[in-house]
């Protein structure tokens, strides 16, 4: 039996959505349990109104709420029984296998980092996403916003993590392919950083597959995609943008005149296909990986029905993902890592 | 009258697809006329077989073609008679007032920048493009991909030329709005190096609105948007990938079944339009943007349509964007900036 800890007070519209979020999240997940963390009173009451399934949820009390433009140090250090804290605790304490939180992200984050702490090894969690592409496939990438500055080494951390969070995920694939975002697909290209850390890679025990460009994320042929929090924030937005862009052009092209809006009404289906496949809610959920426990990060403006995708995606890490096996996996990498470099160090000073 | 230097010899079909693309762009284009630059024997052939109006067009022979891998300073150094450096010297020698290539990107940038110089004051040039965007808006981005790591006052220099050549060519829209690319809209987001631009671009006499997002070039909001050549490339990368991967889900969605497929027929106009308006084709011809004269730089895989894309996209480059007026207005631009950051540097002296 799963439990999820959930931020219920967390987002733009707090109880409003986690709530009946949580709610129809239960109703397709008949073996979750979830320990709802905020204000009981109005939490309670919101409950009852939505008629959930009590058997199935636990209210844990907690007396503060993080704004969501709160400095994340100052929510830190004042707000240590918020919503959002307490969610975490639950993981820390071993009562759930994953918090849900659509509240501020920086003070997510630092919550995460304080409480959980990192992985042996990783030096910076990163957030994380997967991408559709392609004949149904899906990309991780990473670092989607967490760190605009990374060094080769931890965006070679980056690829470790990924990588055994997708092979924990689909054991069935093998050893999952690492990309590493770049402006060309030749070796020699990218920024001295991004150049080192192809050499890192190429070093490894990962599959890694060497360069890939911004178009290849969607093209089946990466599982893990690699890039610093600035270049990954942009890309993931870019595509955002793109795909909010290309659906109101179709709607457009659809309302034109007459004719079209009314071959629009005929093709209903393959439209309403067409979006419910682009749905951003269905995409909702971003995890927080490189933390000694699962932390999935929801769209603060979301509704009900993306917050319930949030959940379902920290239902599928706590299922899949045993924080035991990934700090296992992660260090076989990082010591077979260190064992070539040693082997480079010692080799570029017998040249010497 | 425009006169626009052709590479005839560029580009992955060479002569297949120069010859029809520049055809179809001089029946569109009564007042221009072309030189075309290649191995003058096939050349003739092919302008002969193409049908092609020879009173608007010069041929001009060159011996040697570089090579669609060659090393871009080796092409400098020994293909002093190819096509592509002939087609830049009639812009340098005043025959022609832009020149287009299809050719290898790196060889066409090292040729340009050794033959037609940067404008005063802007270090390097800049690969920019226009992207489509909401109420047929578009958007000058730059740096595509020329320089991957840039200093903040390299980044200004992109602003200054961006902004020059959108007032150029939209003289009725007032001063072009100018945003730097960032993982946020908040000022203090970013790298040391894009919140070092950020002051710099505060402090300069252009429109700048501040910090835009990956899709922010969407919505028809800013002008221009600036970034380093890496993340301007893998936003461009992502854009283009993106768009090509919806398409296919489009088309999947109604491949679906029969009713789909029928509905696909009736729902064609519409579908069309769509596509028509997602060519990739339509948006051929990236300009090298800060050096003495105007070089568009073709998509090397394009055929004839999208050749004469690019061919259009010079000719408007030509006709409004005098390299004079620009000269001025990136000179006026720096010295007001230059004067800011000399009153800045005596009020820190000042201080302490």
């Amino acid at each position: 039996m799963i439990t999820l800890a959930v931020d219920a007070m967390g987002g733009d519209h707090g109880l409003a959505v986690t709530v009946p979020g949580a709610v129809s999240f239960l109703q397709q997940q008949p073996d979750v349990h979830l320990i709802m963390v905020g204000d009981e009173i109005p939490l309670n009451q919101a409950l009852a109104e939505a008629k959930a399934p009590m058997s199935r949820i636990t209210v844990q009390h907690a007396s503060q709420v993080v704004e969501m433009d709160e400095a994340p140090q100052l929510a830190l250090k004042n707000k240590k029984d918020s919503s959002m804290r307490v969610a975490v605790n639950q993981v820390k304490e071993g009562k759930a296998q994953a918090a849900v939180s659509a509240g501020n992200t920086g003070a997510l984050m630092a919550t995460a980092r304080f409480v959980l702490k990192t992985v042996e090894g990783i030096e910076r969690p990163a957030i994380a996403k997967f991408i559709p592409g392609k004949n149904n496939h899906f990309t991780l990438a990473l670092d989607l916003g967490a760190n605009v500055d990374c060094t080769p080494e931890q965006l070679v951390q980056f690829a470790v993590i990924g990588s055994e969070l997708v092979q924990a995920l689909h054991p069935e694939k093998g050893s999952p392919r690492v990309g590493l975002v770049n402006v060309g697909h030749e070796d020699i290209k990218g920024t001295d950083t991004v150049k080192q850390t192809h050499k890192l890679l190429q070093g490894s025990k990962l599959n890694f597959i060497g360069n890939v460009e911004g178009g290849d994320i969607f093209n089946a042929g990466v599982d893990v995609v690699v890039a610093d929090g600035f270049v990954g924030n942009i890309m993931l937005k870019t595509m955002e943008g793109a795909v909010k862009f290309i659906g109101s052009s179709i709607k457009q092209e659809f309302e034109r005149n007459l004719f079209t809006k009314a071959s629009a009404l005929i093709a209903l289906p393959a439209l309403k296909g067409f979006k419910n496949r682009f749905d951003p809610r269905r995409f909702n959920g971003a995890i927080f990986l490189g933390l000694r426990g699962v932390v999935v990060k929801s769209h603060g403006g979301t509704d009900a029905v993306g917050f319930a995708f949030a959940l379902e995606e920290a239902c599928h890490e706590a299922r899949a993902a045993s924080i035991e096996r990934i700090e296992q996996g992660v260090a076989a990498q990082l010591a077979a890592l260190a064992a070539v470099r040693a082997e480079h160090a010692a080799a570029d000073e017998a040249a010497e």
